[in-house]
């Protein structure tokens, strides 16, 4: 199989890892057929094999934490951009992992997703972009062209939740699905429970490197908003854009607040929501006191936890307890290994 | 798709009437070609069609629900015995809801189910012995036969386990799993926690309906012992019986106790564990003092919850709220739309 990378930050980089230095330590992965025919990046250069040769992944990936950026030196070295690529190359699959932009409503990521479909190449995707603002669209072209359109890690990183419902909940009417989805939001408001101010409770989250270095996105509910809307467009077959969203961030949240509803053996917590609501999908973003002993409250820090409801079983749960950058490269490479048995 | 029930208690008559009196609020089973060439029970009567044709399920259920067993004024009743029906009927699935045996080693379920495999027929169980006492040796008859061998209701009743591995965590090693997975004990040692004793916290639970007449089993570690007996083989590769856990149950637990564990902030749980020890897997059921913040201790009375390790994503968490029998009935059902896919 092989593939068209789009973007080579932190998970793209994690993604060659496993699969270079750390694959002898994984047996699930000995036998995965995975050869890489180009690397895009936006401003960090990119490389391209000749037609019918592939990367040496392992250097590549040195020669860029070197250098921070592919050498020009390199002769696989181009200038190509990533459309271009898409629409040029030859790939059976594109590994979209370029960075969610909402005010470009999900773009170029888009762009890159529908040409490579209309092209009959497979789509896996950690960009969550494509998804909140254009799934039905997309899906339905992957479904014209017999291609698959995977994107485990949009959401959870590489917990199961896309997989599990098309595996497990086969039958199943999905009625809401809610959860806490936001790492940087959900470390924040614990912190300001212990009394840390909103801006050092931010600053502390972005020096452990899960906050982005412009929190604005996460404490805003942006991020919340793109992932719940993801779980309506792809599991309960919703139309939605993040924008639809009725949405609530933290930035006012005053420490004095949290430990208020602390005190009332609550806990204030960012929660979205996506229910059925006469024959539409609604999605929420919202501040709520949950009961301390809630299942939401038990999450680490950083961790994500789900909540499925069916018309055909009780509640089901999922939670990350304590993801790391391997989970979301993890979630693109269950993607690969899916279409790799197909 | 033609299928044999075998049993056709609690978990049998719900899994018929989601077929039948509730099917048409499931828009998820529309589709479900599912027909019952013959129901077989231990001391109710058994139903089977003439060839080709198929049972009336509704009126089979009603039927049985009003005379507490199959009439043998019906011109369907017949006195075939389960292991003859197995052998001789004609269907594509064998469905087995018989109860476990502990003390006869899976059997007789785990005839049944070597026989329908040997015919080259699908098996969906719900019964965990043939699982916990021989899932290596089915296993390899299914593949030999180019079957398949379906129990997602074995352990966690239809919440997600071994579909979600299958399909989610493609490629990971399981290095861990562990869980609380037997409701009775939970429940138990919850009710002693408020001061209720033992016997009287097992009455309710056996009033409320999820307890056993014969407590023992539950009591004295023997449900989780095969549960966790079924993760180690089905998802670790184990080759193990329940006789090979180290067991622990809860019968001498006092309320004191449980107090007094609670009084440290810590609360008293039993635990079932798996893991891999020197290229071995070592298996255990056990009473743990957990923080009261762990993930384990937020399940309400009767709840499961698994922790799945692997080598590739951080921890998972998969927790059943409040299972009801339609849980149950419906991991079975989740098995026979795999096989009507497939």
């Amino acid at each position: 199989m092989r593939a068209l990378l789009l973007g080579f930050g932190n998970v793209g980089r994690k993604l060659a890892e496993i699969l270079t230095v750390e694959r002898p330590q994984h047996p699930g992965l000995h036998s995965l057929d995975l050869e890489l025919c180009g690397i895009v990046t936006r401003s960090h250069g990119a490389l391209v094999a000749a037609p019918g040769a592939a990367l040496d992944l392992a250097s590549a990936l040195t020669a860029y934490r070197t250098r921070g950026g592919f050498a020009k030196e390199n002769p696989q070295y181009t200038s190509l951009q990533a459309l271009e690529a898409v629409r040029t190359l030859d790939y059976d699959v594109l590994v979209e992992l370029t960075v969610l932009s909402i005010r470009e409503q999900g773009e170029p990521a888009l762009s890159h997703l529908r040409e490579a479909l209309r092209r009959g190449r497979h789509v896996v995707t950690a960009n969550k972009g494509p998804i909140a603002f254009a799934y039905q669209e997309l899906a339905a072209l992957a479904q014209a062209q017999g291609v698959q359109l995977l994107h485990e890690s949009t959401v959870m990183d590489g917990a199961p939740l896309f997989n599990l419902v098309g595996s497990s909940l086969k039958g199943c009417t999905l009625q809401a699905v809610s959860g806490i989805l936001n790492s940087t939001t959900n470390f924040v408001l614990q912190a300001m429970e212990r009394g840390v101010s909103l801006p050092e409770a931010v600053a502390t989250a972005q020096a452990e490197g899960f906050a982005e270095a412009d929190p604005r996105h996460d404490l805003e509910g942006w991020d919340a908003a793109a992932k719940i809307t993801v779980l309506a467009n792809a599991l309960m077959g919703a139309m939605q854009t993040p924008f639809a969203v009725e949405r609530e961030g933290i930035t006012a949240v005053t420490p004095e607040r949290v430990r208020e509803v602390l005190s009332r053996g609550k806990r204030l917590k960012l929660v979205c929501r996506a229910w059925r609501d006469a024959g539409q999908v609604r999605t929420r973003v919202a501040l709520e006191e949950l009961p301390a002993a809630h299942p939401f409250c038990t999450l680490s820090g950083n961790g994500s936890v789900v909540r499925l409801e069916t018309d055909l079983m009780g509640p089901i749960l999922v939670a990350q307890e304590e993801p790391t950058l391997s989970d979301t490269a993890y979630g693109v490479l269950n993607d690969l290994l899916t279409l790799a048995e197909s």
